[in-house]
C-alpha cells in the first residue's frame, strides 16, 4: 500500500525530477522578464499600494498564469518583446482575487506568511485588490485588441461568480460533483484559459488555434485545482507553505471529500457531516477524516479525474506542430500531476 | 444671518423648485429606461448576486451617472436605443464602489437602510462588488470601442486610487486642500467625467466635443462631492437618509473642516484635533464642531468652490449649440448647488 504522499506519483521520482529541472531551465529567462515587469508595474506614487501589492506578489506563487501567456504566445509564433508586460495583467488579476479572498476566508496564513488582511485590515486589502484589478485592464488596453479585453473581462466575471458560488456552498458536504466543477472551472480554470487564449491572440494565431489554446488552459486549470484540492488532503504543511486540511477546516467541500461522501453509508455520512459542521480544526480529527477519504477512494478518484483533464490539455496541443515550446507546454501539463506544492 | 440649512441657497426656493420639476420632467422617460435596464441586468442565475445587487441598487441613488451618459449621448446627436444598456455600466461601477466602501467604512447605515455588509457579511459584499465591476466591463465590451473601454478602466483605476488615498488620510485633519482635491477628483469626479465622455463617444462627437463633455462631467463631479461634504455639516439626517456628521465621526476631513482648520488659531487647532481623534460620535460635540466650522468660514468657502466648479461645467458646454439637451445639462449643473440630498 502506497503512502498518502505518493498518491499522485505513477512515475519514478527521477523522471519527475528531470522534468521539473527541464521546465525550470526552459522558462527561466521568461520568469526573469516577468519578475522584472511585475516590479516595474508595482512601483507607483502611493506607497501603501506598492507595499501591499509587493507583499502579496512576493508571497511566492509560481507565476503560472503570466508564464502560460508568454509560452502560448511563443508557441503561436510571437517574436516581439511586449509579451511580459501583458502577462503581468494575469498575475494582477490572480493576486487581486487572492486579496479579496483573504477578506473572504478570514485567512490568517497564506504561503507561510500572515494573510494581507491581518496586516493592513480588510479595507486596504479590498482597495489594493481593486487597484490591481483595474491596473490589469489598463495594461491590456495598451494592446488595442478587443478580443483581449473581452477574454479578460469574461475571466474576471467568471472568477467572481465562482467565488460567490463557493461561498454559498460553504458548510455543505452534499453539493455533488457537478456543482463542484461549476465552481472550479470559474474560480481557477477561467483565468488560466484566458492567459493561454490571450497569448495565442498576441501570437497572431488562427481562430481555431486560439480556441485550442483556450482549451489547453482550461483543462490545465481544472487539473491544477484538482491537484490543489488533493494536496490539501495528502500534502504536508511544510511542502504546501500553508496548513493542510484547510479546506475541511473552512468547511469547503472539495472533490476528495465529495466523492468519499457519495460512496459512503448513511451512518458514515452522519458521522462526517457532524465533523464537517464544526468550526474548530482539530488535527487529530483531520487525520481520521483523511484516512476515511482515502479508504472511500476520494484521493484516487480525484487523481484520476485530474489525469483525465491533463490528457485533454495535451490533446488540445495536437493542433500545433512539434517543437520546443510545445514540449515545454506538454511538460507543464504533465508536471501538474507530480507537483508537491 | 442665514440658517445653516440655507447656506447653498442664493435663489428663491420657487426658482429651485421650478428647476427641479423641469429636470424631472425632462429626464423621466430616460430614468424609466435606465431602471428597466438595471432590472434586466441584475437578473442572473445566482440568487445571492441578484439579491445583494438589487438591495444596493434599490437603496435609492439618483442614477446620476447613467443619466449623465444618456444625456451626453443625446446632446451629441445620438439617435439609437443602445444608450440605456451601456449607461448601466456606470451605475454598476458606482454601486461596486459603494459595496466595497461598506466594507471599508464599516458603514452601518446607507440611505436609511442597513449597509449591505451588515446583512450579508464582508465576504458576499466584496464578491458581489467584484461581480458588478466585471459585469460593467462586459456590457461595455459589446460596444466594441476601445475608447470606451479605456475610459472605464481609467475611471475604475482612479476610483480605487482615490479610495486608498482617503483611507490613508483617515484621522488626519491637516492634510491640506490640495490633497483633499486629489482624493475627490479620483473617487467621485473621474466616474462622472467618464460617463459624460462615453456618452459623447457613443453620440459620435468630435474629439474636441468629447473632451469638453469629459470636462463637464469632471467639474460637475467635483461640485457634487463638495456639496455632499457640505451637506454632511449642514443637512438633516432626515433629508440625507443617513446620519449627519458622519465624515467627522469617521475621522474623514473634508473641505469645510480643512478650511476651518486652516483659518484657526493654534489653540483652536489643538481643540479640534483632540475632538477629531476620538472614535465616539457625540451629537452634542458635533453641534459645537459644526458651529465652529461655520464661524471659521468653512461652509461658505466650500460653497464658493463648488459654485466655481459648476461655472466651469457650464463653460464646458459652450462648445455645443443651444438646444433642449444642453438646457437639461445646464439645469443639472445648477441643481448641484441647490440639492438637499
Amino acid at each position: 500500500m502506497k503512502s498518502n504522499k505518493l498518491v499522485l506519483s505513477k512515475e519514478t521520482s527521477s523522471v519527475e525530477e528531470e522534468r521539473k529541472k527541464r521546465i525550470l531551465e526552459n522558462v527561466y529567462p521568461d520568469l526573469l522578464r516577468i519578475e522584472q515587469e511585475l516590479k516595474k508595474q508595482t512601483f507607483g506614487p502611493v506607497p501603501l499600494v506598492n507595499t501591499v501589492s509587493r507583499y502579496i506578489i512576493d508571497s511566492g506563487g509560481k507565476r503560472l498564469r503570466p508564464l502560460l501567456m508568454v509560452l502560448s504566445a511563443r508557441l503561436c509564433g510571437y517574436k516581439g518583446d511586449r509579451d511580459a508586460r501583458l502577462s503581468v495583467a494575469f498575475e494582477f488579476l490572480h493576486v487581486a482575487t487572492l486579496l479579496h479572498d483573504d477578506v473572504i476566508d478570514g485567512a490568517e496564513i497564506r504561503r507561510n506568511r500572515p494573510a494581507a488582511n491581518t496586516l493592513w485590515g480588510n479595507q486596504a486589502v479590498v482597495l489594493v485588490g481593486d487597484f490591481l484589478y483595474s491596473k490589469a485592464l489598463m495594461l491590456a488596453i495598451e494592446y488595442d485588441d478587443m478580443r483581449i479585453m473581452k477574454s479578460l473581462a469574461e475571466a474576471a466575471n467568471l472568477m467572481s461568480e465562482g467565488e460567490i458560488m463557493q461561498l454559498l456552498h460553504l458548510g455543505k458536504i452534499d453539493i455533488g460533483e457537478a456543482e463542484y466543477f461549476e465552481v472550479i472551472k470559474r474560480k481557477t480554470a477561467a483565468l488560466m484559459s484566458s492567459a493561454c487564449k490571450v497569448g495565442a491572440i498576441l501570437g497572431g494565431a488562427s481562430e481555431d488555434q486560439i480556441e485550442r489554446m483556450a482549451d489547453y488552459g482550461y483543462h490545465l486549470g481544472v487539473a491544477f485545482q484538482l491537484v490543489d484540492d488533493l494536496l490539501d488532503y495528502t500534502g504536508t504543511s511544510q511542502e504546501l507553505g500553508k496548513p493542510v486540511g484547510r479546506d475541511f477546516a473552512e468547511r469547503k467541500a472539495t472533490l476528495p471529500l465529495i466523492h468519499a461522501f457519495d460512496k459512503s453509508s448513511e451512518e458514515e455520512r452522519t458521522w462526517i457531516k457532524n465533523l464537517f459542521s464544526k468550526d474548530d480544526a482539530d488535527p487529530e480529527v483531520f487525520q481520521k477524516v483523511r484516512e476515511w477519504v482515502k479508504n472511500r477512494g476520494g484521493l484516487e478518484y480525484t487523481e484520476r479525474v485530474a489525469r483525465k483533464h491533463v490528457m485533454k490539455a495535451v490533446d488540445a496541443l495536437s493542433a500545433f506542430p512539434p517543437g520546443h515550446w510545445k514540449d515545454v507546454l506538454l511538460d507543464i501539463a504533465e508536471y501538474t500531476l507530480s507537483r508537491r506544492f
